[in-house]
């Protein structure tokens, strides 16, 4: 068994549910265990563990000066998703790291392993929160005050879970310090490969491809009012159930999506009071848009505004972002050795660690995994041993090879 | 101030929310704290209480024999209820006992007030569970095996509330005691007056009215597949997304009950995971659908069938049921005393524990008191004191006059 998939191993029974999903959420007791993983598999190799003001894990390579190239990804899940989306990235950097240090070798710069805090936001509802507290892109009181489903704030979770939450906030020094950062990625979906009429890598028969940048991305909620009464007694000509309005919204995004070439998602509802004999008060949806530019973005939004008789509230909202030229140049060089073929490139629909430090001026990479059945964000998700092995092989040769251009801040 | 209103008073801050409704659903605190206020109510008046072996509360009067007249209704709400739905019929009954004691007089039968436990179903999904278990009509081992949306058993809740779930169950001799069953309650919706272009007894201009029968009422859970993805990457066209059928289920579910002159209601709806950027799995409905006859009912659910793809699973079905002429005549008569005209008569929309007892063969009638907005199962329930007060004199007035008819068995 090769060492990435004796790292997946180890970690498969961590907050795995009865449907074989893993429910990892932040500052989960299965993200804690995650996070003891972490730490105890970059003392094993010999790094200097970190945890950071923001919760963040750090694994520094000894000895090593100048900018830090910086390989990692995220530990924590949407719930009920997939064994890979994040894990993947964190494991292939520890692997890569254990391939040189068992040849005898050392990294051509200064390195680092990071797994970043809370990237799904699947518990507080905002992504890459870890990365985005580090590089100053959410003002830590919004972030402290963030409240779960079940009533529990950010700073309560984190205190239970050892943190100091007022300690989060922005660090410039550690931002200024990264040379360059590269995630190796799971494949998301099967998006269209540049340059070609193939949908994912399957199709391309690539194992490796590089991300070349981020779709804008937004998350709505949208709050439809309605006249709580009796479910017996109340005749449908003098209703106001917000329940039927909420079903006309989620219809109208999914139409508006079709029209405007995007994608548009409502993926969480709530309803209220949530009685079966009672025509409900209020029914609130939270919608994700997605698409390659922002106008038809805005669009949806606009059309889904239409529908439902009053404006979703913005809760958080990515533009557009390319990776930096240099580290995809030199990621895809890498590929082209380990693979024997040109690297595909193809964009991420999915927002991503890599896309907040690249806007906060540090050169991000990724690399993407074939993914045969596309799925992500579910069981369902997965990749081969073989390509896996290809993409730590990939790493391992940056990581000889690298040497970030970006002069330390 | 009169009594009854005194007594509602007395009810005002218990399980009172911010929003100005009320959550006493059965055995919570809330609960907990109606029942003892029945308790030291009932105390008050001389009258023997007594917990059945369902949970049910009965305040018996001394002395009397033969049948029994119970005067009664239920304490409990669905979430974010209405102060009356439940407490007026019990406190009309006490106000009525007290008018009588408080002029000497006896009443011309043997009496009791009764507060059947959980009838909304608000908690554990199924309504009328105290006169239900107490007849027989539904299984003690499905009762206690109900849970609630916090994976909380009934059984545990009853226990924890200090009753014995192992006793529930059938109660053929206290059925058999029971001459008649007399519920006021505060009107729901304002549905058609019998013999009259009136909707609802504002319109009808009457403070009062006796109801004929139970609208037939059943409740479906549907649950709707789907593929969970990636929000961000999975193309429109590949979607199988669960929230986008529900949707198209709440619209058939409402078209329906417009076209068959029905009334059908979705206030529950559950998605799973629930993540803002994920693709759901599975989306869950419940369908409540009542109408004038079981044909009408039967073709809304087949059409909402058609449209969902999926079978729904009936969790309840309470066919059409009128109550009995000679307890419906009686209550007319002092009806017709109190207000000095014509009691108008109509069906009810909503099922209650009176229906339940006339199934298990008690005569059984209610007692409607207008209710301007029309509005139940929401803080906007009302009536106006003295309506209620009129309501009151019409049960002291039956206790007084009323011998039933019915040999105890």
């Amino acid at each position: 068994m090769s060492r990435i998939a004796e790292l997946l191993e180890a970690l498969a029974p961590i907050g795995r549910n009865e449907r074989g999903g893993y429910d990892r959420l932040a500052w989960s007791d299965a993200d804690a265990a995650m996070r003891r993983w972490f730490l105890a598999e970059a003392a094993d190799l010999g790094l200097e563990t970190e945890v950071d003001r923001n919760g963040n894990l750090w694994a520094h390579g000894r000895g090593g000066t100048g900018p830090r190239l910086v390989l990692g990804s995220h530990l924590d899940s949407v719930p009920n998703g997939g064994a890979l989306d994040g894990p993947l990235g964190v494991a292939s950097a520890f692997a890569a790291m254990r391939s040189l240090r068992d040849a005898g070798e050392a990294p051509a710069s200064n390195v680092s392993v990071v797994a970043f805090v809370d990237e799904e936001g699947g518990r507080f509802g905002l992504a890459c929160l870890g990365s985005r507290l580090t590089t100053g892109a959410v003002d830590p009181e919004r972030a402290r005050a963030l409240v779960d489903r079940d009533g529990v704030r950010l700073d309560e979770a984190m205190r239970a879970a050892g943190l100091d939450p007022d300690a989060v906030g922005p660090d410039p020094g550690r931002v200024g310090s990264l040379g360059a950062y590269v995630e190796l990625h799971v494949e998301q979906g099967h998006l269209p490969i540049d340059g070609s009429d193939a949908a994912g890598l399957a199709a391309a028969d690539a194992p490796l491809g590089v991300l070349t940048g981020i779709w804008p991305h937004g998350r709505w909620r949208i709050d439809v009012a309605g006249h709580a009464n009796h479910a017996g007694t109340t005749p449908m000509a003098g209703r106001d159930d917000p329940v039927v309005g909420a079903a006309g919204v989620v219809l109208a995004a999914r139409d508006a999506a079709v029209a405007e070439g995007a994608l548009a998602t409502v993926g969480r509802v709530e309803v209220e009071p949530g009685a079966v004999n009672a025509i409900a008060v209020r029914a609130s949806l939270w919608l994700d848009v997605r698409g390659a530019d922002e106008g038809r973005i805005r669009r949806v939004v606009a059309r889904v505004t239409a529908a439902a008789g009053v404006a979703p509230v913005e809760e958080s909202w990515t533009g557009a972002m390319r990776f930096a030229r240099s580290e995809t140049r030199r990621l895809a060089a890498v590929v082209r050795e380990v693979t024997g073929t040109d690297a595909p490139t193809l964009p991420s629909g999915a927002g991503h660690d890599a896309g907040v430090l690249q806007a906060a001026g540090v050169p991000a990479a990724m690399l993407a995994v074939r993914n045969p059945t596309g799925i992500s964000h579910a069981p369902g998700e997965s990749a081969a041993a073989p390509d896996m092995d290809l993409g730590v092989a990939a790493l391992a040769l940056l990581l000889r090879r690298s040497s970030p251009d970006r002069v330390a801040g």
